[in-house]
């Protein structure tokens, strides 16, 4: 079970709503998926616009927790309007913090994420702050108070996926809050990789959306997290140098 | 489908069956797993003794296909033998050809594998090879004609996984028979690659009976290869070296 | 030739001066590295201290520019006070920026990095700050005015080498000062590598210092360094998926 | 010093002769690179044909070794007809053995190169076989009598370098003969980490024939290969996963 804040979940799954090819597609791979969280970017939700059709309003609000992202902040207060935006429409009360700091690669801003991730707490937020892998901004982050962070396995939308394991095992190890591995996952396997290393959730947008098949890949996606959750619980093999024989020699037949 | 020859099957997880804890831990794991083949090493089944108790009484063999492995052979002409034991048992008529030429790294000997594989042909075994990542050998062991080819990931054993995608993938586009990645997997996200650069299927043993938790690892590994070949088949995101939004700033709220 | 605020150096190496097996074999090592630039905790070196031996003492000071570092402190006041006692001998104006935020790892507090690069570059010192290879916190402290950046290549003294490339490649495409890869560098590849990269010079300590024949691996480096850079200036060949042969088939005797 | 045979070089690097922009260009990285084994395919080079400049003729063939090779070939018998007529000349009783059996990834043959090396043993050559890097097939290659092996890093020209290092190395730490890491190599750091591996020797040619300046980059291997292989010889630090400090705090001055 996933707990942020005084939520719990059963997926394991965090799910983005963004660049879908229709919303028939969205819907059935948030279906699949079975995502519990969904995250969309407030900015490009007109939620207060009744005449636009959108996502948020065919979904089944007792269904799901809706994760408000912050995308298009470039300092923390602009951070901090979006989030207000979001809570005001009285449809959630977590928010994700992405303050981007770097056009090309769309990496976070640490300083104005740290800024946005205090002031959000300060206003009684739930905060769930995108940043990078460093180790130690995680720890800043965790001891801030956020519910959960949120490192990104590499640029969004790259699907390069795991660059550094180390520091997210490292991030893993020292955080008291929940680990949801974001961005740059490309495949099931990067996502069975990111739970195998001890996260305790992954947030997938792009590699699903922009699959060929986006309901097969969220199935596929779904079904990663869970062997790869399931393999951290049961404890890998070492990796070793040299050979050792599944089939011993012990008691041959010769 | 995994078609073998003539025989199909739902699964695409093939099982060793070395070096469990306990028979019940490994009846568990075979069953958690969903395989349809089991492999063992006929050097190691005292199969005609009925005083031992083993593994393959216990199963039911209406449910399973095995595959007994030459385990031990160094030369072609004992991969035969051994082969031949297996088959006279009744139980079974695939054999895996396992020849190794190097005691160090279990690494498989290209030329007696060959060897063993056309004399098994000839004999008119369903032969699946065991064999090195080495492209030409792969094409030149399915130009022979055996039914499935069986690159290794790493060294058996040694938990390392897919070192060299690139030939995986080779040979797995230039295969006409199915392509089982052998040996070396060491966690979910090894299988679930291996699918995802289009393996047919993943024969597992140590990643499993070695695992601190057998049966929760077979569980694990069932959902991986499940979720590596629905994210082959789904088709996935190419990896991008910048950034692409998946929060894109067209149509922002500003 | 690197150019670090109004000095200007052939060698694009630098070397640290911690845990040789002896002066002599130190002293060796400068040597036939060539670097000009040495780097020195300020906190294990007892510059005050007349009685006791030190390798500074040894030094022509002539020859070599003097790198302070500012190892021990956790906090930037801490880093200034380290800075300034380096200062204070009238030996060196460049200071080495290390604030650590996690004793496990060593690897740098990225808040405490920029508050005391800020407070150095304020008292008139020039200021190469070591960092993590986070892209918009090296971005941060490049708009500060630093003279230089140092990202890790991995964890201090781990040897790993360089883990994320990508991180490397943009912060040095997007800084206006000189990037020198810092920490982690384990072997010669590893240097060449950060060279290749497109970094303007390499910061080494442990590799050498710790490697069974200090010397040996100091001229290695040298070498390396200057092969990577010249395989930067050369332009490396793209990688390719699929071969191209180097002994084209056109115009073959038959 | 590598020793092929009886013969002696004092440089590690084997410089191919393909592609090069112009003869002039070709010249001066042959030069620069301080090769003195070069390579050429026998079937682009009108050996015979006099009135066809060629870059053999401008050669100091004392100053240099001919290591003429069989491209174009696949079969054995193809190979060892290739390489009496370039024996025949009475330039070389060297010979690279290169069967493909792949026309997309141009890797090698093993079954040819098997045959083709036995072959032209009996002939009295001195019998280097470019090969894939398995394992077992290296050792078999070394156990026929072959005077030096020559396992690919990754396909020829793809400039992927080293893919498979555990492969390299058990090759090379099983091996009586020099190894001599040929194909793949895109960078300077790739011909260092095949002599840091333990190899005896590096091919080249696509990385500095098909450099922006061919010239520059073979300059840039030669030092690579020299930095490579003293790092080899000066035992390189572990690699570790927590961080040790290269400025120890004991004796810290608080």
């Amino acid at each position: 079970m996933l707990q942020i804040a005084d939520k719990t979940f059963t997926s394991r799954l965090l799910l983005g709503t963004g660049k879908y090819p229709s919303f028939e597609v969205q819907e059935e791979a948030v279906n699949i998926s079975k995502a519990e969280i969904l995250t969309f970017a407030v900015r490009r939700m007109d939620i207060f616009e009744p005449s636009q059709p959108n996502f948020l309003e065919q979904l089944d609000l007792e269904k799901y927790s809706l994760l408000p992202n912050t995308a298009g902040a470039k300092t923390a207060e602009e951070a901090v309007r979006i989030a207000k935006l979001a809570k005001s429409s009285g449809l959630c009360d977590m928010v994700k913090v992405e303050v981007i700091g770097c056009d090309r690669t769309l990496l976070p801003d640490p300083v104005e994420t740290l800024r946005a991730s205090e002031m959000l707490l300060d206003e009684g937020f739930i905060v769930l702050p995108y940043t990078s892998d460093d180790v130690v901004l995680a720890k800043r982050l965790v001891d801030l108070g956020v519910h959960a962070i949120m490192p990104g396995a590499s640029p969004i939308g790259s699907g390069k996926g795991i660059i550094n394991p180390f520091n997210l095992r490292m991030i893993i190890e020292q955080s008291s809050v929940p680990v949801i591995v974001d961005a740059g996952i490309g495949s099931p396997k990067d996502a069975a990789y990111a739970m195998e290393l001890g996260a305790d959730g992954v947030l997938l947008n792009t590699a699903v959306s922009g699959a060929a098949d986006p309901v097969r890949m969220a199935h596929a996606m779904k079904l990663a997290i869970e062997a790869g959750r399931l393999g951290f619980e049961a404890g890998r093999i070492p990796e070793k140098d040299y050979a050792v024989a599944s089939s011993p020699n012990e008691g041959l037949i010769t």
